[in-house]
């Protein structure tokens, strides 16, 4: 039987302010990208989202951010490589504290927002990324988009890699992802997105925005948890994927 | 031979801002307090102050704070019992993770300013600080003023507590600190300090501020690296204590 | 023809998280306690909120915080009451800048969440309030709860002072509000709210949790806009309001 | 008599972080550009300083920067201009409010760090302070690098601009900077850097690092006020200025 992973962003809500409908992402995923109070995220919300994510068995993962409460980790910041990967170590070691304390591990590490955008072609960042993770645990893989910088410097350190691909993103025949500022860019019809994920899941394949066939890899698909509509289209994308036989289940 | 430990407070810069010589203070205790980035220390500055202390066969100790970079920790916060618990976590773990790479482990914990004035009075503070430690690592010594909630709560939940006593501070009859807001609170000479320090190391004794002589319990002695001179006042106790053949060494 | 102001806090988004419907909330009130960024509030959003304001011909107050973005301000924090006045003006100044962009003006000032609760009784922190206000402005009135500290202070310091009553609490019958923590302590009930906004309006009574009848000094009457069904409850009060002929009109 | 305006870089303090000799430097210069807590500073620092500024009858600016403490204003912060524009209203505004407070008056802006760098050659974030300029006070003028996108989109607005040189840095023969990472870049010694001072003043000339003299259009001198011996610099200037008969006086 042919098995994928789902996963999400979660922990996001900061103090007062709630953010996404973790507990029903959780219900469809098989991976947690927990957030680690940089970029969102508050140390009492990612110890209740590690309880939830213990108690569904769903794998967490490491979810850090440039220290960017006021932009949700959602701009780039051009840091020093070596105070980012100091950066990274603390908030992957914070996530382990709690994770533990709520009986679950961080078993992966996949960075945030504008840092993954960033570490996809800036070759600095992304060797302080790996230098990170590296430093922590050797063991630890890390969540990439395909031919990417980070896929390059992160498999150069002999870290593991483990490719991903967007459920509600439109991609160009290079593989690459259509830009957010083109019509077309995300996916909004269930039925286009459950097209989509089914094809990534059983052929390995994406049809492009320019209609051709391109092969993709990709160990875990992405869900979005915090679009209107998110929840609805994470249990249709899981019940598609039941439905064809699929075992939705994290690469840990 | 008798012994005792020094310990001293440092990883307290913050980005561009330095504070305190934590190199000469590092040379002079035993055992260091590092800002876990909550109240002070950013990242690199704790990863650095860690490698030094590794270096110098200093233990590690977390000196976790309020949230509070504009107030130092030194203003009280009346927060949540269960949010500060996993602010603590949080912390702790931070700094496990920093430590580890920089080759040294955190030894024991001990509350920053407002936090350790706290819970010197305060049941529930106390409680949530003691219910963080046990679920790190149960392990995990606190440093504590003696005869305080929080020595009670520690002991209590079965933790180990290191008793410690001030350097530069003048003392009741009833063992209490003099207040800082009344004259000849802090000791500045350093004559009057290093009799002190000996009197404590020695005889397990103070002399009051009403001359009294009070038995006093103390496995450790704290030593401020930020006043002015605080560098002089630490070696000058090292050297004194030293010198009456007391060896200075860790509790842990 | 009787009038009375109806208040809200509104601006309490940040950054990606969203918080409260201002726009419904604007359209039901005469006044609205605009967030200053130090509890909550990006300068975007605050900008925005202005400019809502503006257009709806609702006056705008300023709604200074403690400096807690993790805490929403609703933590008490001993800070040093120079320093409060001093981030108090600086609030204030930013958000004077923010409404005469927006086409508006502050027109008066109440704080926010624990530190209103605080200048009920602490007279140093409700002193440096005072201070703050008279500094930035003699003119701008200030938002009070009736026989408290900060309306001692303001009466003192010359400050105009705005009495408020709560349309969703429960007060004893010494005039002080039912804590928080006690059944009863808020009103969800519809019809309750409006009967004690009335009673409030018109005969500047309040039924005591008790069953006595209480007189209240009433100028202003606060409306939540956070809690479920808080909508719904604003429009409600408004209507009745209206109904029973009273206008609804801010204070300045 | 020809006169030229010095600035520094000041209020960069941040609660219980020391950074530079305010007071010193006010002594030495005619504008000082104050940290708004954005990038550095605090409220009660802000304060002082602008106290200190009128009391030694020294010109007030803003100095805005990105919100990045940690980062003190230095990293580029990829934000949309909107907020970026909104940031600098909310800065501006607080800055205003506490120097009014202090007796003085915000009389110019000059960005900090990298966002001053960045609006060297970055449209949209240099129309982004400009639009934020002429929405606070278009009659407030802007201090600009001469040549750069900030100078045009500020002239293009109507804004006054107020070109500046440094008094320690090399200058390319095209009159641009020499990257501080290229050696000689910056000038240590104080007798090229008065030489350097008075051929500005005086001459209205550079000569560049190839030897090269090239006209430069200054009317402000910046003096960095955080490097070592920059008192010690900062009194030489002056007195070469004053010793050759120039007046340094403020350019509003």
């Amino acid at each position: 039987m042919s098995t994928i992973d789902l996963n999400s962003d979660v922990g996001e809500s900061f103090g007062n302010w709630s953010f996404g409908d973790d507990e029903a992402i959780i219900a469809s995923v098989s991976s947690v990208n927990v957030a680690c109070a940089f970029h969102a995220g508050d140390p009492s919300t990612i110890r209740a989202t590690c309880t939830a994510a213990a108690l569904a068995g769903v794998a967490v993962g490491a979810h850090p951010g440039y220290r960017d409460l006021a932009g949700f980790g959602r701009r780039f910041i051009d840091m020093a490589p070596d105070h980012l990967t100091d950066e990274i170590i603390y908030q992957i070691g914070a996530l382990q504290s709690l994770a533990r304390v709520a009986g679950t591990t961080v078993s992966y590490v996949k960075p945030h927002g504008a840092l993954y955008n960033t570490i996809v072609h800036h070759p600095e960042q992304a060797r302080a990324v790996v230098d990170a993770i590296v430093s922590v645990d050797p063991a630890l893989p890390v969540m990439v988009l395909p031919n990417s910088e980070i896929e390059r410097a992160a498999r150069a350190a002999g870290l593991r890699t483990v490719s991903e691909a967007f459920a509600d993103r439109a991609y160009n025949a290079d593989g690459t992802l259509v830009a957010r500022t083109r019509p077309g860019s995300v996916l909004h019809d269930v039925g286009e997105v459950t097209d989509h994920v089914l094809r990534l899941a059983i052929d390995r394949q994406i049809r492009a925005i320019d209609g051709t066939l391109i092969d993709v890899r990709a160990e875990s698909i992405c869900l979005h948890g915090d679009t209107p509509g998110a929840v609805a289209m994470a249990a249709a994308v899981r019940a598609a994927l039941l439905g064809s036989g699929i075992e939705i289940r994290s690469f840990v």
